[in-house]
This record gives C-alpha cells, sequence and structure tokens, in this order.
C-alpha cells in the first residue's frame, strides 16, 4: 500500500466532553464548556501533535434533560474564529445546520472564518437531528429526515455556488488606474431552487485552500450519499473494524459512483481512547468515569437520541422495550443501531443505557496497544484517519503525547505539517473555482 | 458638570476606510479588508489608545457599485470573535441585520462572543437599508422602513428574552450530589409573536456584563425611538455642533420618556479626524484622498443610498435633480439630509456625490485644535464620546499617539481602562436577569 495517505487526527474539544457526568470527575473543570482558556489549550495541545482539526458540534434545542455540557457552550462559528487567532496550522471545523439557516449568511460566516484562519475552515453539515429545533425558529414541525436530506443538498448547492463569486484572480487592485476588481470575475449565482433563491455575489473572496472543506457526519442511506457526492471529509463512528471496514468501503464505492476520486474524500471514525500505562489502569480510568453516572441520568441520555422520549417508564432488568419507529426523524442511523444492538444482544434496558452513556470502544489500553488498533484500523481499510474526543482527564494530552510519537516511529503520521491549510493537510483536492474552469474549457476548444 | 462621564471612543476598522478611493492611496495596503494582520493592529492600537470598542460595519447587498472595500470583507460575528482572542480589554461591536437573519442564532452568536471575550461583545441593531438584501435571502421584497423597525423592535425583546435564560447562579455544578444545573432558575421563553414565535431556553449562561450592549444607529423617528426605548449606546453622524447637541438632546429626552435615565445610553457620533503637524498639512492631507475619487465612482457611491439609482444621468453642474422619494425605504435619515442640504445650500450634482464620498466634517487640523472640538462637543452635550473612522495612512495611530494624550493631560480621558467588561467602561448599566429581579421583588413582599 505504497500510496496509501498517512493518517489523519482531528480533536473533539467541546469542554467536558462525550459522557454525561465526565464534568464530576475531580480533575475536570466543571466549566469548562464555556472556558475560552479551556479550549485554547485543547486546540494548541492538538496542534502540538499536528492534528489535522480542532472540531466544534452543536445542537439547536436543550431542555432539562439534556447533557449538561450542551445546556451552556460556545457557538460553533464563534468559538472557531476565536480560535483561529490562537493557533497557526490546525484546522478548524464546526457543525452547522442546513435546516435552520440561510446559506447567504452561513456562506459567509464560513467564507470569513476560512480568510481569516488561512484556508483552515471545515464546516460540517448537519441536518439537525433534534426536533425541538423547530420551535426554537419559529417552525410548526421539523422536516422529515428525507426532506432534511434534500434541502441539505441544495444549500450545500447554493453555498458552493456562492464560494465561487469571484475568481482568484478577480481583485486586480491596480492603484494607478483606480481599477479594484474585472467585473467579468465577479459571477452573481441568481440560484432559484425548491427551498432556495439566492441571488449573489457573496461579498467574500475564495481563500487559499478554494472552499471550506465539507464534513458529513450522518451515517443513514441519505447521509452517505450526500457525503459521496459533496463531501470533502466524514465524521463517523463505529464499534468494531469490521463495521468500520464496511461502510469505508462503503462510502468509498459510493464516492467514485458519483465520479470522484476514491481519495476524494477522507473518512474519520470517532474513538475514544482511554490510556493507560497497564491495561489495568485503562480499565480503571474507564471505570472511573462510567461510575459516575447514575441510572436515571443514563435513561436521560439515552432519552435524548428518541425525541426526549421517557425510558424511565420501563423495567430496568427486562430486554430493551420495543418503541416501534420512535427516534427514524431524530439521529436515524444512531437510533437503528441501538434498537439492532439490543435485539441481537439479548440487551436490558440499564445495559443499553449505562453502555450509550459511556461508550467503551476498542480503544482501551497501552499506548502501544492503541497505536496498534490505529494502525490496523489505518492498514485494513477501516479509516483514513480518527476524530479523537476524550472526556478523561488529561485525554488528549496522553494520545498527543504517547500514542503520537509511535505512530511516527512508524512512519504512519506526519513528524510535521505538510500544508498550512486544511485540505492541504487532509490530502483533498482544492475545488477549482467553476467559472475559470469554464474559461479555460473554452479556450481549449 | 460634575458628574459629566469621561469621554468614550470607538474605532471603525474595516480595512481601507470610508472613502470609496482610499485603497488607491500608496501608504494603504489595498486588501486591507480581507487582512486579519491589519485588523488585529487596528484593534490592538485602539485598546493601546484604551478605546471603549472596535466597531465593525456590514451589509448584505453588493453590486459592480458598491464600495471596493465591501466587495470583499469579513463578516462581523467572525472577525470580532477572532479579535476577542488578539485583544483583553476592547469592547467589540458588529452590525447584524435583524431583517435577515434569526434570533435564537444571534442571540447565541453574540451571547457566545460575549462569553468568549468575558464580557466585551456589542451588537449594533440595523435593518438592512439595501433593497437588493432581499434576493441575497430569497424574498420577493425588501420589507418597508416602518415594518423593518416593528421587526427589529419584536427580535429585541425575543434576543434578550434569551440571554435571560438563565439565572446567574443557574449552573450549581455539584461534583458530588451530581447536581449541574438548578431547574428553577432555567426559563424558557415561550414568545409568540407577530414576526417570531420563538421557545427557549438558550444554550449559553450571561456573561460578566450580563448581556451584551446593544447599539443602535439610525437616525429615523423609527430608529431613535426603538435606541431610546431598548439600546445602550447610538451610533450617529453629524456635521455641525448644532445639528449633534439637538440630536443628542433628542435621543436622551426620548429615553428618559421610556422610563430609563439620561445616562443609561451613551451617544456616539462618528467622526474622520484628519490630523496634521500644521493646518496646511491636515489640509493637503485631506485633499490627496479626495483627489483620488473620480466623478464616476463618486456618483456610484451616492447611488449606493438611494437604492443604487443611476445619477449619471443628470448634468453634473445643475442644481441636485429631484428623485422624489427615492431612498426613503433605504438610508432613509442620510438620504434626507442629502435632499435638505442640497437644496437649503443650493449644491450642484457633483458638489453633492463628491461631498458625499469623501465627507470631510470639521475635525481636520493640529491634535490640539481635534482636542479642542472634541472637549467642546463633549463639554456643550452634542456628545458622550466618538466613533472615529480613518481613511488615511495612520490615522488612527494619529489620534492615538497625538490626540489622546491631549484629552488625558486635561483630565477629560482615561488613563487606563475602569473595566475589562464594555459596560463598565461605558458606564451603562448590567441588565439584571428578569427572572431574578421577579423574583427577588417578590421575596421582597
Amino acid at each position: 500500500m505504497a500510496t496509501r495517505k498517512k493518517l489523519k487526527f482531528g480533536a473533539i474539544i467541546h469542554g467536558v466532553g462525550g459522557n454525561i457526568s465526565a464534568w464530576r470527575h475531580p480533575d475536570i473543570p466543571s466549566d469548562a464548556s464555556v472556558s475560552f482558556p479551556f479550549y485554547v489549550r485543547a486546540a494548541q495541545k492538538a496542534e502540538e501533535g499536528l492534528f489535522d482539526l480542532a472540531f466544534i458540534a452543536d445542537g439547536l434545542y436543550i431542555n432539562e434533560k439534556s447533557i449538561p455540557h450542551f445546556l451552556n457552550r460556545f457557538e460553533p462559528i464563534t468559538i472557531l474564529s476565536a480560535l483561529a487567532a490562537a493557533t497557526t496550522k490546525i484546522g478548524l471545523v464546526g457543525t452547522l445546520s442546513t435546516s435552520y439557516s440561510e446559506p447567504f449568511t452561513v456562506a459567509r460566516q464560513f467564507g470569513s472564518l476560512d480568510m481569516i484562519s488561512g484556508g483552515r475552515a471545515g464546516w460540517n453539515v448537519v441536518t439537525s437531528p433534534l426536533e425541538g429545533s423547530a420551535r426554537n425558529y419559529g417552525r410548526t414541525e421539523h422536516p422529515s429526515h428525507d426532506e432534511r436530506y434534500r434541502i441539505a443538498e441544495e444549500y450545500l448547492k447554493v453555498t458552493k455556488g456562492l464560494w465561487d463569486s469571484w475568481e482568484d484572480d478577480a481583485f486586480v487592485r491596480d492603484k494607478e488606474s483606480g481599477v479594484f476588481f474585472d467585473p467579468a470575475k465577479m459571477h452573481r449565482l441568481n440560484h432559484k431552487g425548491t427551498y432556495f433563491s439566492v441571488e449573489g455575489p457573496l461579498n467574500i473572496a475564495r481563500s487559499k485552500q478554494g472552499q471550506p472543506v465539507i464534513f458529513q457526519a450522518g451515517s443513514s442511506e441519505s447521509g452517505k450519499n450526500l457525503a459521496a457526492k459533496e463531501a470533502d471529509a466524514v465524521f463517523t463512528g463505529h464499534e468494531s473494524i469490521e463495521e468500520a471496514k464496511a461502510f469505508y468501503s462503503d462510502v468509498k464505492n459510493r464516492t467514485v459512483a458519483y465520479g470522484r476520486s476514491r481519495d476524494d474524500i477522507v473518512i474519520l471514525p470517532g474513538i475514544g481512547p482511554i490510556i493507560g500505562s497497564t491495561e489495568e489502569e485503562a480499565e480503571r480510568k474507564y471505570e472511573e468515569i462510567a461510575n459516575l453516572v447514575s441510572i436515571d441520568k443514563a435513561l436521560d441520555y439515552l432519552g435524548r437520541f428518541f425525541e426526549h422520549h421517557d425510558f424511565s417508564q420501563y423495567p430496568l432488568d427486562e430486554p430493551f422495550p420495543d418503541i416501534g419507529d420512535l427516534g427514524s426523524n431524530s439521529f436515524r442511523s444512531g437510533t437503528d443501531k441501538i434498537k439492532r444492538t439490543a435485539k441481537e444482544q439479548g440487551l436490558t434496558l440499564r445495559q443499553v443505557a449505562l453502555r450509550s452513556a459511556t461508550p467503551r470502544g476498542p480503544f482501551v489500553g497501552t499506548p502501544e496497544k492503541i497505536a496498534d488498533l490505529i494502525q490496523r484500523w489505518h492498514e485494513e481499510e477501516a479509516a483514513d484517519g480518527f476524530i479523537v474526543h476524550s472526556a478523561f482527564p488529561r485525554g488528549l494530552d496522553d494520545f498527543v503525547e504517547q500514542v503520537v510519537p509511535i505512530l511516527q516511529r512508524r512512519g504512519i503520521y506526519r513528524t510535521e505539517y505538510e500544508s498550512d491549510t486544511l485540505r492541504g493537510n487532509l490530502g483533498v483536492p482544492i475545488p477549482p473555482n467553476r467559472y475559470a474552469e469554464e474559461r479555460s474549457r473554452q479556450a481549449a476548444r
């Protein structure tokens, strides 16, 4: 596999992290989700580890049962922009929903972040799984899963079109003649579609990386198709290497079917490594965090994926209840998997809730063991790299200080940044400006 | 006037500045409007001058005739957030339109900026004067001037309500008991109005300054009323001290009529100081910039205020043409003033266009003269302070290095920041959380 790209890494930096009760751990600052210094430290640590990107997740609805650090957290565009000033090489990727926003504004905000950061912006395109979002945006109902993806597809078309408003050499800025730009190289999109109607042009030029990197995180059929057609990177999640390999080859094949190259898209499963100097120490760390979660909180957490369903009404130690279609219009691929796994493995409600609240995954053990697993997933085409999240005190630090050097010694991870843009480091192509491309195509005839 | 607050200053930092052709000046970087280092340098210079705030203007529509540096510029939320990381004391204020955005998102973005910056955010609430904005946001028509202000008023009500979603002591974060927050101190807004319907709560807490500072910049009747009712600060513009005094007392009186104190709102006219070591040098600097503007560009610039009206169709050296009602649904107070002044002073179209393109104002001369004028405007209640914009090379530097020390020696300007929040420096009150206030009112009964 001489041509295999080296490993890519992202770091999720959202304060107190994935576990619903991690904030209770004595070594974790409980206000981390709104501590700017905490975010800066995490982003700089990831940059020290030569990570491709820092990742900020998001959601548009909360209630009393939400995950504590989702109740009070930074909005992605603002925190990523602030981090642009505190970092120099690492990519800055954030979640933003196409169901409750305007493409002109979002194209501007990501375009502007891309320019401020010198070509390091990325957008994780989501369609908002949480039904309650509608009620924060004056809508009577949340669009259906399929319709959300149709909106997202048109939305992305508009956004990418707006990002090409100016050809790369449009701004002449000739002080002598007073010519600031070449009008032939400014383009109005004039999009009129089913969901959007946008004239353009956008009031910001393309950055060094052409356009912000597009991430997609949905694993449903619609999600995989949107990724294959439009995305540069996929953020996914799997419990086993077999599952990851199947997903990987599925998405790569779909990408090729859309006329793109397999290398045009990078697939990055999320992992939550738990690192100890011995296996036992790592297991003990996992237990420490898992034991912070009460069964009540675990049931609340589980409920969030199923439209905030109240699971406390069912017996805890009987098989996972039959809840019918619930969850299919929210986190569809996730809820399908929970139901399927519960049935296949004969799990009780208590087991399902506790596992969901503190997912364990295979990446638990010594730095060597974790490096071995990462290498295997990479070599066997289960992943092009990983998005690392850690709710554990010093989890990211341990990964950067103990796992990264092993991967570097093995020659499968960079020892310095290849580029100062996110596309350059991820190794995904710079999209040519569509109008310049058309112009050169015509000139070639 | 023993109780008079000291002077307040803001700096407009939008790259190559107000004059349509300033980018042609040999000492001005022509790509400044998208140069992050240029913005950082300007914000830090203003902070060195102990300015209250840096100000980012905005617009949602461009065409070939737009001001060059508006064609390609940073979006306010992103650049302000990035500047939050590059500064420590100065306020960060940006323009955002209530006609083409969603209050839940905007409340989050300014709330998040406020938290990231440690209580330094401000929002200049505008209603979008440019008609073309509608076409970038899928609307068939731009709302009328009056309707835009009705939308803005309801919008602000929603936003301020969302900012109070969490009482200041709502986040208990008791690691031992596992109680993250007190549900009695989380509040749903449940707003259902004419234009918006928003449930809440917002997913970010109040900052150190309670809520972002509200700026208002409209000078029409609707604009002044909105300011008097809802704003903490007014950004205005006047050509003479008489005009400024009339506006000042008008807005202060309206504020009192809404049951607020005169000191609850600060009035900051924009000035474009042109500083020379002699009067002649200052005049020469003005001419240098004014001469960069061709009459064609000046006509384009003028047209932008009147819905991009084509003024090239009229004779240049005859009286300013009768264009009827044009402009009354865009920059109403500005266009009214242009028409009125042209008539009163018997100006030709050429004169009106060139004056608009390079406004001169009274603040031209030596540092002493400019300090004298500032002191007089302040003492005579024409202004509580000023928003300084300068298209001139080193214009902000000259002001900070040469005018600020004079004002400090006279004891009318701070020698150090009084606070690390924007409200603290402006001397405007922290709005109490409405629910906590109600609670203590009830307890007092």
